[in-house]
């Protein structure tokens, strides 16, 4: 156990460089992110030679075409690797800012102010894009990263860790604020999710089943996405060209991701004229549809729906559809069904839409809008280091905000209590 | 396991109470804590009755005098819990702010608005009142409550939740909003803290040892209230009057609280004047002074601190001392033994508190105010279900605000995306 050593020296290191995180000022930040991204750029030929280390790999291994397509870097790539950095150094930082503020009838003055985590520990899959976005936004947040990508985009990420680590070195910074595990052994990682007190938060980034293992051995804080399964409604008083527009794009816009719209609930009132047309574009979308008894009479093509569709992540071109009475069916399915995630409501009704708003706890709620947008860059974060399915610390898209804390600054004029 | 069965249907049904929780406005909440105070002192005779049945058994199993103390009802202390929930009944309500909004540039308007967590267990120890301010703030940010409170308390909990219960009913609510788990099995409480996904967060209230069990079995996130090793350092540009009645304060106003001071840090250049004084009246205080070389040089009765006193949670009146170089020394040694919970500078050089501000990383940093300051109430936050040492969700004296999450409303007019 080699790595054993390995990651408690990293981890020492990581939480002296955390205790002095927090003290640069925006500025300083900025300027090593700029050298940081003229760094990657500079370096592209390398960074090509270095990833081509783990596409020889790769190929050898039998890894899918999709994914030895997801591991490849090349010039284009690293470019937008490049200004992905400048993009989070132009972000506000999200540091040292006065939350709140206010003074006590007794005169003292307190400040709710924003801080660093401290140190963040990411889990995440093969993508070597993702190594550089999460440590920039540690950086940006002040925060030290830990970073335990997929293992056959070691080669990559070793390299750009290694940029990040220079120029953290050139600004007068421990190396330490940006941490890769070298090691691929998983057991490394059962090791670091025990290290409650060295790590401060666990962000894993992939599959359910990759996030659902993490939960089960971390002693740490996890931030979970589990599943978004999204459901759109729409009410009787719905304007149908709206109504199909969004469900077209919450459905096949980009049916693989956690976003997109897994069940459409239609009102029994609007089912008849609204069906018939979306059906037709659906399945010119090549969607499949599976209906209940009401949706099948409408589109005669449609397959059966099975209970357990509702609530299931298809992730692909397949729409569960239930015509329900009212809203509040559609509210008690979405209730039952649903993973909290994101949901919608197409209607021109403002008593609908507000009952809508209040009833569902969900981290999104859409109302006339495609469930599409629940992102971190859609809402203007201008990052996203991932999206929480928890309601705990941070819920729904999460940019930097998410990675921050804070701390009470209390001013007093030798304040005592009685 | 007859308790297993039972938890599992208060499980549900809590869940189900959670699903309709935050639609209640206000006023109605705000109704609903009334009749429960009023219901509460009606109740005294019978409260003191049923708190009677609890004393015979602690006077019978040999509980100490000072625990028999805190589990004594009485008129005045009943009254005392009557007011506690009128005065949370007065608290701004936290559910359905607006925590911001925005319109993004295609026309999306964005909101964030708190909501309430769901159903949040709290595990406590013997005092009563515990359990009423527990339920009320529950209420009041309309979470389900799940009560484990001491088993010597157990009698006098059942009245109190029944009272809660009762004005549920009434206003027409499900009375598994608050629920108390009656067996005093241990593995009851396991058995709860694996419950993830049925309870969304856990808030033990008690000792060290008991939230480190807690931490220790939860599979559902804790807000965790380790230690307070709380340091008061006094610089050498202090106010000596400022410094001596801080020092007094924080020390020997309550000494076995967690915001008590337990190490004092003296600027080398102050150490000759400042010492002498504050020596004295800590002396007459009946405080035991443990110093370095340099503190017991100057005040002779002082005994020789050991190391291991640095970083210790004496909570009595024993204080540790240490003379430091410089303000940079006395920042490390707070890093090195504190617990980022309540630290101290008293000085009137604005560049030394802004370092000291900037550089602590504790959730109260006090200029010139003793540390007894950190505190939900002293806050003003109107009350106080506990104090986070933690940096996930929240940090510090944690009031309402704390049991808060909030979801993001997005109004569109048929968007969708590109």
């Amino acid at each position: 156990m080699n790595w054993k050593r390995e990651l408690e020296k990293m981890l020492v290191s990581a939480r002296q460089a955390a205790s002095h995180a927090g003290q640069e000022p925006p500025a300083f930040k900025k300027k090593l992110l700029w050298d940081i991204a003229s760094g990657i750029e500079k370096r592209t030929k390398w960074l090509v030679a270095e990833n081509r280390k783990d596409l020889i790999k790769a190929e050898t291994s039998g890894l899918s075409s999709a994914m030895i397509d997801r591991l490849t870097l090349n010039e284009k790539r690293i470019k937008a690797m490049a200004e992905g950095v400048l993009a989070v150094a132009r972000l506000k930082d999200p540091i040292g800012r006065v939350q709140a503020k206010w003074t006590r009838p007794n005169g003292l003055k307190l400040q709710k102010v924003t801080v660093p985590l401290g140190v963040i520990l990411m889990i995440y899959e093969s993508r070597p894009n993702v190594t550089v976005e999460c440590a920039a936004l540690c950086l940006k947040s002040s925060n030290v990263a830990i970073l335990r990508g997929g293992r056959e985009a070691m080669a990559s990420n070793r390299a750009l860790v290694s940029i990040f680590k220079k120029s953290l070195k050139q600004h007068g910074l421990s190396p330490f604020h940006v941490n890769l595990v070298s090691t691929t052994d998983y057991a490394a990682v059962d090791f670091l999710l025990k290290q409650g007190g060295k790590i401060d938060l666990v962000i894993p980034r992939g599959g359910e089943k990759l996030i659902r293992r993490v939960v089960e051995k971390s002693r740490i804080p996890v931030i979970k996405h589990y599943q978004g399964i999204c459901h759109v409604y729409v009410d009787k008083n719905a304007d149908l060209k709206k109504a199909v527009a969004i469900t077209l794009n919450a459905k096949l816009q980009r049916p693989g991701v956690c976003n997109a719209m897994e069940t459409l609930l239609v009102h029994q009132d609007i089912a008849g004229k609204f069906l018939p047309v979306v059906g037709d574009l659906l399945k010119q979308g090549g969607c499949e549809v599976r209906g209940d008894g009401v949706t099948c009479r409408i589109i005669p093509w449609a397959k059966r729906v099975k209970t357990s569709d509702y609530g299931h992540e298809f992730l692909e071109k397949i729409l569960a559809v239930r015509v329900v009475k009212d809203l509040e069916e559609a509210i008690r399915h979405i209730e039952a069904h649903g993973s909290r995630h994101t949901d919608a409501i197409v209607t021109e009704n403002k008593k609908a839409a507000k009952i809508f708003k209040i009833k569902v706890d969900s981290s999104s709620v859409m109302i006339n809008a495609s469930t599409r947008f629940s992102d971190g860059f859609e809402y203007g974060f201008g990052a996203e280091i991932g999206i929480s399915t928890d309601k705990i610390h941070a819920r729904g898209p999460m940019g930097l905000e998410g990675l921050t804390s804070y701390k009470y600054i209390v001013e007093g004029n030798g304040h005592i209590r009685s």
